[in-house]
């Protein structure tokens, strides 16, 4: 997974030979998350895609079989971002707020970009039983590691003693919403958004008001 | 629109007969978002919502025109439900903090139903850019009348500052999430999850602690 590619079409310019197929592949799958971000799932075909990219449709077929393995694809890629985000919050040092903050605060920002975006816009819905099965399988996978950090500041005194599933599920829940909403043209920042959503629900978690976790003022 | 209406069949029982035609076209519209909510829009024919009905598909054109004209329907009578149940706590009796709170309950509780849950799970994306207007109009109103209880609150010194638009996209989020993911068939009940999240939620934005609105331990 190359992060920083955005949907200009790599056809343009000499990439180093070994990696070429990977970052044209990761051009394909971003430029469809793209597509399926703002017109949906059923209205993107890939000769939409193939347009984006300045390439004949064809030429998608070396390095997709179809548009459902691109959207399963983006949905897995979407899941991946948010679990190594969280599990790297969760190795990091600092109190179990600290881990839970940090987070959030990923978690909030990955679904603000493409493969975040789709994995909340689009989901695995319109994909075969199959499919489904195995991104709800990593979605619960997800699930519980939010859980466990919330159990772990509960255990710790930290966090005000609540149900750690229905608190897990709330935060997944306004920390996704963003990703509906928010629009990366738009005039608000992502960074600000994400601060202050952040900053709310962790108040409505902590046992006790604590100065550092404030919401910040407007 | 009659709230209590389930999906069974009314063609079944004799109806007063003024009522008749609004009582069935209900059934057809709720039982069309049932399967939406369940299947997903793409995935629905009007063939399943006739066998469900147990009519014939082209009795159902005498109550509405087409698949689209349904989800219009069922998203807009969502929408409203929720403006609705926002007015109804914005207009009684308590502090702001009182009124916010009834107001996210409702809207929690109503996206746990049929069309609020169509609401959420289906949307207007689908529909043609006049319908997406007008669908998109009716949900800015909502989050304006949110908006405008949170920015209430804050001006009493109920609510911690904050950026009264992010702080209801936050709530809407976190209560539409949970249209998402509820399953009514499941083994969470609503008014449980209803009433622990709003509790968190609540606690972000009050600004201090206060006992009666404190999360209830698990």
């Amino acid at each position: 997974m190359t992060g920083v590619v955005t949907a200009q079409s790599p056809w343009k310019r000499a990439i180093e030979r070994g990696e070429q197929r990977a970052v044209k592949r990761d051009a394909v799958l971003r430029a469809a998350a793209q597509l399926f971000n703002e017109f949906g799932y059923h209205a993107t075909s890939l000769e939409m895609v193939a347009e984006r990219l300045r390439v004949t449709k064809p030429t998608l077929y070396y390095y997709v079989r179809n548009k459902e393995e691109i959207l399963f694809e983006c949905v897995r890629l979407g899941l991946e971002l948010l679990r190594e985000a969280i599990a790297e919050a969760a190795a990091s040092g600092g109190t179990t707020v600290d881990k839970l903050k940090a987070a959030m605060h990923e978690y909030a920002l990955i679904v603000t970009r493409d493969y975040g975006m789709c994995l909340i816009r689009v989901g695995e819905d319109p994909l075969a039983p199959a499919g489904r099965r195995e991104l709800r399988r990593l979605k619960a996978e997800l699930d519980h590691e939010f859980r466990a950090l919330i159990e772990q500041g509960i255990a710790e005194g930290e966090l005000a003693p609540c149900d750690p599933k229905l608190a897990a599920f709330t935060l997944a829940g306004a920390l996704s919403w963003i990703g509906r909403w928010y629009d990366p043209e738009g005039p608000l920042d992502a960074q600000a958004v994400v601060e202050q959503s952040t900053a709310i629900l962790l108040r409505g978690l902590l046992a006790r008001p604590h100065s550092r976790h404030e919401a910040s003022a407007a």
